[in-house]
């Protein structure tokens, strides 16, 4: 991939499905594999995988298909694998508390290293009683300095709706680049920073309405 | 709406937004708005919501635009939100004991009644210390006999990848039609249930992705 390659949206939404999909057949000890079995296994299909692929410069042979261990390589690069991205957790509630004990365990370039809370009841969260592992939970108003000494660019938003947007303008002004928001509210932020959103009210929501109205809705291509 | 109606999966992936953005709106005391204030404020844009409204019946009048107290009242009926939905959490690990704790409190019509986990390490999780509130924790063996006795359809699965297509299977059996799937794989169901994928790894992932490949990515439209 060039530095000038541009990647569509839903292609870069994709990668990380690809990434944990080859991450296992090579646990698996599957070394060649091809679309079809690709989409098969991540349901997506076959057209989408080869020009999501293509993208990358990634190119399967006809009749032997893809290096899965050639492939994981080159997505780990792609995805930064090989970089450790320090995280904050903001909001130290049930959420967010479960979120650091999670912590990504599976990913490893993802780690949690500190926690904010308006009214941090203690200083840290005991994330792993066996090993006494503990991370650090300090004051929303402590959150410029806190952030900038560890270099911290990510963030999860897991404060409720009503002060989601007033913190998100302090992570803003911290210097985060990139939000993963929990919170009900849809924030606003400037073109600099990106936002995922995950609300899981809405995703039940949704899904219950198509489970009512499983007839009246389109299926996605 | 009525019965034939072909809403677009994309369409109805949207409406829990909406519905949640009308009921801060009713809460606040706002009567009216048109469809540039609801584009702004949950970044759609304005031709979106309005062909989305149009799906429903939803029109508004131009100068005026929609009266928020009728389209709330319709987007609950149309989402169901006066009836309750009985959800089951299979797995209950940190995720899972967060989201049973967490149990949709904004949420009127979603309630977790029971939680799963191949190894219950107690018979029910506290969920409200002041209130002495808990949920039940069955042993997976005993999920359908559970399931059924309380009706439940829909299923958060928030299991290991390894053990997540296992258990969908006797999710399916045991008459589940929903799936909230936390698990970091893509679960394979007949084509009568539904599934909505919230994989948090992932969607960091893709958010790491975007922060480090910022210009490289074409925007969403």
């Amino acid at each position: 991939m060039t530095a000038d390659t541009q990647i569509p949206r839903a292609t870069a939404q994709r990668l990380p499905i690809y990434y944990y999909y080859l991450s296992s057949l090579h646990e698996a000890g599957i070394k060649r594999i091809n679309s079809t079995e690709i989409s098969e296994a991540i349901k997506f299909d076959a057209a989408t995988v080869r020009r999501d692929f293509s993208y990358f410069g990634a190119l399967g042979k006809r009749g032997f298909g893809y290096d899965v261990s050639a492939l994981l390589d080159f997505f780990s690069k792609v995805l930064s694998q090989d970089k450790l991205n320090k995280v904050a957790v903001v909001g130290t509630g049930n959420l967010g508390q479960a979120l650091m004990k999670y912590n990504f365990v599976h990913s490893s370039n993802i780690q949690i290293v500190m926690g904010f809370d308006v009214d941090p009841k203690k200083k840290e969260l005991k994330i792993d009683n066996e090993k006494d592992e503990t991370i650090p939970v300090y004051s929303i108003g402590d959150l410029k300095s806190e952030l900038n000494k560890e270099n911290v660019t990510i963030a999860i938003l897991t404060v409720p709706g009503k002060s989601a947007q007033e913190v998100t303008d302090q992570l803003v002004d911290a210097g985060i680049k990139g939000i993963l928001n929990f919170s009900p509210i849809r924030i606003t932020v400037p073109n600099s920073v990106r936002v995922q959103n995950v609300d899981l009210t809405t995703g039940m929501q949704t899904l219950i309405y198509f489970v009512d109205n499983f007839e009246n809705i389109k299926s996605a291509k």
